[in-house]
């Protein structure tokens, strides 16, 4: 099944405990393509990036099967740019620079080609980008994934409130859950935000692995305890992309598909760590994405009845 | 089989976002002792209180399956006392009070009839009295777990590390596990940990699960997601109790069965903190243990092949 990913293409330049990067290419719909092309063929990339992107990592994509057709190019107007820091554990950031550039006036154009949609993922982007893209297309897709962030629950509430009736799945991190709920306990927050209009909430707690909440059910993915977190920018949007590329590779978006989903989301996430920006997503084998779901799972099982 | 747990039976006045107690029993070999006692009737104590110490909540103790033949009760003392004030979070406290007491000369004596000790627990205490435990015993037993805090790693290094040496399982949480080794990656500390004498390491990180690491092994238990935390005090001890409690009844020391172990200690500490103190752990029906067990499996369920 094919997927449609929205959301940024952009520079970002990081500076870990471990190294510092120039210019490099990032965004939400970056990280999120190249996660679900090891999934399926056919996604569909809606976004914007300025002149100054390289046309060269746009061929990259395509060539990882990536359909570029909705990403706008605005010759002579600048990409979108994010500047952070790490601090030494890697869970906390300062933002450096946020320049908004061409995505100060994103128009999400809808291709024909892409109309046939069965897949959405909204990166993160503001709700009402988001709810804009739902309604050009003609008919709703089967599955619509949605993130977002706390900039968006602080300054854009009541759109974000729209916008998250119309999806199936929302994905954020425990500190969004919490923000939006107003619930310190993850259990109390996803009954709040599952009556927002998802029906199944994820919420990445990064090192401490997932929760996957539907109704009264809830599934606990792990996260792989690494040696190495190198670059943690992007591993939101890793997951997702191997979250809603698993799912539409199967076809299959019972609860039970989910949680397989969530592994190999988690799976992407944790490749992505290993290296600055997208750079570990960029050559993966069947065997290496095979291997590592596998840890998951040997993590996670026990032998014989309890 | 017999576990004899060694550590403090105290008093402590906790203070959380949901209420205020004033002096209740606890302790770590309260929480550990009550905990264990769901899974052998075997339990020998060793420990000090004053007279002020309740005789009543000893004989509670006794009705349990604890032998309190090793417990020293010094009339003219007074027991030890902690107390503490959690934050909005709970996984962050002051402590507000620590008095010593009986504590402060402990020199834990031996009862002939706990010389058939098979399952040892220290729980946290100075490492030389940890140690001297262990030396009093005339026969090593088959499994000694330790505890320890940051305290001891930040006043008392080498005699730790001579404790270290002599057990077989370190029980600790991630940020003594961190300060212990030096290392923010659990994986590098758990190759540190390894390093120092004991054969396996069980990383507890309350809300976000517990780690089991053994050579090139890890298992990951999930935590409950909880609607309702009211009190983290004696959760880790708790861990500790059911962990200890389930290999002794089981009398199997495998790495297999410390997974089902995890996973026994991890529903003993979710007892725990719904209610203050000791509280919960005093009447667990054997249902409502099968049952919690039941939802940790759940939680970490998958079906079908991957």
């Amino acid at each position: 099944m094919s997927v449609l990913v929205v959301g940024s293409v952009a520079f970002d330049a990081i500076e870990t405990p471990f190294g510092k990067t120039d210019k490099i290419i990032g965004g939400a719909a970056t990280f999120i393509a190249l996660a679900a092309s090891y999934f399926t063929k056919k996604i569909n990339l809606i976004s914007v990036v300025g002149g100054d992107f390289p046309k060269d990592k746009i061929a990259l994509m395509q060539r990882k099967g990536i359909n570029t057709e909705g990403l706008q190019i605005k010759e002579n107007e600048k990409s979108f740019f994010w500047a952070g820091r790490y601090y030494n554990d890697l869970n906390t950031r300062d933002t450096l620079i946020t320049e908004l550039n061409v995505l100060a006036n994103f128009d999400p154009i809808v291709p024909p080609s892409y109309q046939d949609c069965q897949f959405l993922m909204l990166g993160n982007l503001t709700p009402t980008i988001q709810r804009t893209v739902i309604e050009r297309l003609h008919r709703r897709p089967r599955l619509i994934v949605m993130d977002t962030m706390n900039f968006w629950i602080q300054t854009a509430y009541e759109e974000l409130l729209k916008t998250l009736k119309l999806v199936d799945v929302l994905s954020i991190n425990d500190e969004e859950a919490r923000m939006l709920s107003g619930e310190y306990s993850l259990v109390k927050a996803a009954k709040k935000i599952l009556s927002l209009g998802p029906k199944v909430l994820v919420v990445k707690k990064g090192e401490h692995g997932a929760l996957l909440f539907k109704e009264h059910r809830v599934f606990f993915a792990p996260a792989l305890p690494l040696e190495e977190v190198f670059d943690p920018t992007g591993a939101g949007d890793s997951f997702a992309g191997g979250f809603i590329g698993y799912l539409a590779k199967t076809n299959d978006v019972s609860f039970e598909n989910m949680k397989r989903a969530v592994l190999f989301g988690s799976a992407m996430a944790s490749f992505c760590v290993q290296k600055f920006g997208t750079e570990a997503l960029l050559d993966i084998s069947d065997y290496q994405l095979n291997e590592r779901v596998r840890q998951f799972v040997d993590l996670m099982q026990l032998e014989g009845e309890i």
